[in-house]
């Protein structure tokens, strides 16, 4: 029997329901409108409140040992997105629902919690254990994230001419783990798999890069116009900070082996995969052409390894469109 | 066979190390201290961020088909909880986690986040919703607000001398659904059933009482020195507003029949029943003795029935004490 090719909705995960229910919700939001987050103003700054979890990334890291990765993940996958609004975190709360109360695995979640809150210098202020036998499968891992940013910021849009620059991500991040699991538990003999000496249950535990110090100091110098967190929906989510009319086109760098070896086993599409998993690049960022460089210098002076990538272009039609170069041939979403 | 006596931690749910996690992931947090909430400084405000889950109560509700009031009560849960510490709500994001992508259950409780955001004015900045598989085993629903205080407010502290009053709850809120669970589908024969006119699915489907305007104007008008949400640890709760060498001592208003239900069928302990349902009283303030009517009064006219239970009384020993009296005799924490 030769083994069907495996896509997001085939381990449960309907990205189009999933997009329907977005929209559903946008519509309802109040406040400043950006990128990634809303606002509201209270004197004279103005307020970001953002959520994000780890989604099913902890049942891997339940299996490894790695729960703090956990903490560190639900924080920094908030804060990633509000400095790519150009927001500072203020402060953080978390919640974690458990099948049952296991005090070490809060024990380690919160270490990685207080790790992230100070790397990114947000407040712990508070946070919820719920205990729900019957309800939670498994560990979830949430935060909230409140953030700050002074009025008169000009919004995360990118304009045509812009060169985009891509900083590595470090594995999979937080996104992406329904299919990625899938694929390693029934295709390739699970965690303990070592493939091509990659140790599968090792890469898929690391944590997210932390790309929060170096968005909000390339907001302050000015070196950038937009910055795409690449996380559910992965370069999907470029998208978001391309004006009408534009396109972004973007050659990727040379994909990562575990991103190659999931394709594989799983026989995943190309155009699924990039729009599943972040294939390497997990933050992209916009500089105006006489800035790239500085902003290039910047991200590798703080430790992250960035890359030329392409550019922001002029296209027709009102949607905005994001054209990857990949070693699979061309993907336009 | 004789049906032993039920308490939460047959459940699945151990209060005791419930408590010892609340305790350790106390000792991170940062920020000014209050009852129900830390806060932190921004310009001339205190800014406070909450979070709260309506936990397995969703489960109840996926049954009887009133999702929106999952919406409604993890709004209000944290609302009542942040007015408690005199917060005013600014802002809030919701996370739903559900194992599959179900627009009609998504729809349904955005429905019950958006009045609720309304009816305490709290705008909707965004919100998560995750796919699940494997990992969620029902519908969670959490939302975390954003609140503000003017900075100098003096906290949330009874004294002894004060009267102490209770607001009547809408049912068992969002807390002690464990065990409520447990007794109604193992011991009353489910949620169609009708014991003494009950009828116990509508019964537990019932919104959380919104507390939020009339505690925020009472605090405004100086009526109340402290406020306690009677949610998870129920009674015990009231420990947090009491001064060191202090007890409350209450009298307890008539039982409402679904505790009482609960009891019976659950053969549960009444010390364990106060420490796990709120038993018809959502909410306790202390009022200085000259203000008391008028907080009594206030109450009445925004809608709640409203008792005087007790008073703060000067006690023994280092811990507070919460005394109180029941039909079942007196309950001492």
């Amino acid at each position: 029997m030769v083994a069907r090719g495996l896509s997001y909705r085939d381990a449960g995960v309907d990205l189009d329901a999933s997009e329907a229910m977005h929209r559903l919700a946008s519509r309802l939001l109040a406040g400043r409108r950006e990128a990634y987050t809303s606002s509201i103003e209270l004197g004279g700054y103005e307020l970001v409140l953002h959520v994000d979890g780890v989604g099913t990334k902890t049942l891997v890291l339940e299996r490894t040992g790695r729960m703090r990765v956990a903490g560190w993940d639900c924080v920094v996958m908030n804060t990633n997105d509000v400095a790519c609004d150009a927001a500072r975190p203020l402060a953080l709360v978390d919640y974690i629902a458990m099948p049952r109360a296991d005090e070490r695995v809060f024990r380690e979640v919160l270490e990685g919690v207080r790790e992230a809150a100070e790397a990114t210098g947000a407040a712990l202020l508070g946070g919820e254990t719920a205990v729900l036998p019957g309800l939670a499968g498994g560990v979830d891992v949430v935060c909230t994230v409140l953030a700050v940013r002074e009025k008169g910021w000009r919004g995360n849009r990118a304009k045509p001419g812009d060169v985009l620059l891509g900083l590595e991500s470090s594995g999979l991040h937080a996104n992406g783990y329904s299919l990625a699991r899938r694929i390693v538990e029934e295709r390739l003999g699970g965690y303990d798999t070592v493939v091509e000496s990659v140790r599968l249950g090792e890469e898929l535990s690391k944590p997210v890069a932390n790309y929060t110090a170096f968005l909000l100091e390339a907001w302050r110098r000015g070196l950038i116009t937009a910055a795409a967190h690449v996380t559910g929906g992965a370069f999907t989510k470029v998208k978001r900070i391309l004006p009408h009319g534009s396109a972004a086109v973007m050659e990727m760098p040379e994909l990562p082996a575990i991103f190659r070896i999931l394709m594989e086993a799983g026989r995943v599409e190309p155009r699924e995969a990039y729009r599943v998993w972040n294939m390497g690049i997990g933050l992209v960022v916009a500089a105006p052409g006489d800035r790239a460089e500085e902003a290039l210098s910047l991200a590798e002076r703080m430790g992250h390894r960035a890359h030329l990538l392409g550019r922001v272009e002029e296209a027709e039609g009102e949607e905005p469109a994001v054209v990857l170069e990949t070693m699979y041939g061309r993907i336009v979403y």
